[in-house]
């Protein structure tokens, strides 16, 4: 019982602050994405090729979670967008506090995209609300077509399912229409890119989508 | 300064419960493998190519733990050794009150080999002991060689990592010498091993180090 409390409680606390995070956000016309994942899907690369197509003209930036180490952080300073790294020493994902603070570090408050790249873990990150316009689920066709129903936290709360790693299909037992069946099962509403962030095929739709939802927010 | 409080005492309450279980483990010439890893590392093929190898004679059983489906108890239950599915309802890892009614529902609680799949998540089994005997770490080649150090618990914690999914290293960019090297930097006295659970390869080794370890028990 007790430990229910106080789990309520600090979701009540994470979501207050994460209501303000998103005022701000409509204010300055910031698209935020809160892309959730297990480890090893593929997130940081996806974001290397986001970046690096994205225009140079945009105000964009990337806070990136880790327990441990800044290896993702640094691989994403390459493209010449400001990335900040929130190590959460232990913490199993970030919450709207993490990047409360993170922001008010930031020189330049005002962006046009504000990318998260949370804890790789399919599970607790769902729970937490950053304050963002939409959460990203990306899934690796490696990691089986039964994801969606055994973690369906994550399918339910994201409007988009990044399928990638699609290059390695033919070498994986990986039913994707399955996949696709499972994920509307559990979210109807999803939409789903296929994508190979190491190929780049399915990278033009990933960053028409992205885009799209950027100029809708301008 | 609440939070930190109660996650102590919820710890503490489980580490009592796992010192009890692991005593009744000791006695009863138990061997409790808890299998931590990422959704997707391939943890439940592993576990059928295991189960399928293992002796008839031997008295083993399985405890599966998922925040949804059964799909894992299903598969695992074709080899002729019961398994028992933990649906945790939401939560991101077992604890040891989960292990204790479980097994207090079990007819035949003298066992040889009791194996624990951890719910898929590199992050939160990591902090509840089970009463095992030892932790083992689970990483597939599609996850990136990087993972010991940004998933630092698992690693530090398990006595033998197996790198699964080996037949995909020609089609996936994984150096196994620095996966091996990261492992080492966490945890020096950690053991590896190499296997493919979809091709066979390294199942003769992984069954070997296993079926050692449940005869030195007996």
């Amino acid at each position: 019982m007790e430990r229910v409390t106080v789990e309520k409680k600090i979701l009540n606390e994470n979501d207050r602050i994460a209501a303000s995070l998103r005022d701000r956000f409509h204010e300055q016309g910031t698209l935020v994405v809160n892309c959730i994942s297990s480890p090893g899907s593929g997130k940081t690369l996806l974001l290397e090729r986001t970046l690096e197509r994205l225009p140079q003209s945009m105000r964009a930036a990337v806070l990136t979670g880790d327990i441990q180490t800044d290896n993702d952080a640094r691989r994403l300073a390459r493209y010449g967008f400001p990335v900040q790294q929130i190590t959460t020493a232990g913490a199993c994902h970030l919450d709207a506090r993490m990047i409360e603070k993170a922001l008010a570090n930031w020189p330049s408050p005002e962006l046009d995209l504000l990318i998260i790249e949370n804890v790789g873990n399919l599970v607790c990150p769902t729970s937490y609300d950053l304050g963002e316009e939409c959460k990203i689920v990306i899934l690796s066709v490696t990691e089986g077509e039964d994801k969606p129903l055994k973690y369906p936290g994550a399918f339910h709360r994201s409007r988009l399912m990044v399928l990638n790693k699609i290059d390695l299909l033919p070498y994986v037992p990986f039913d994707v229409a399955q996949a696709r069946a499972n994920a509307a099962a559990i979210n109807p509403a999803i939409e789903i890119i296929e994508t190979s962030a190491l190929s780049g095929a399915g990278i033009d739709a990933w960053m028409h989508w992205l885009l799209a939802r950027v100029r809708a927010r301008a």
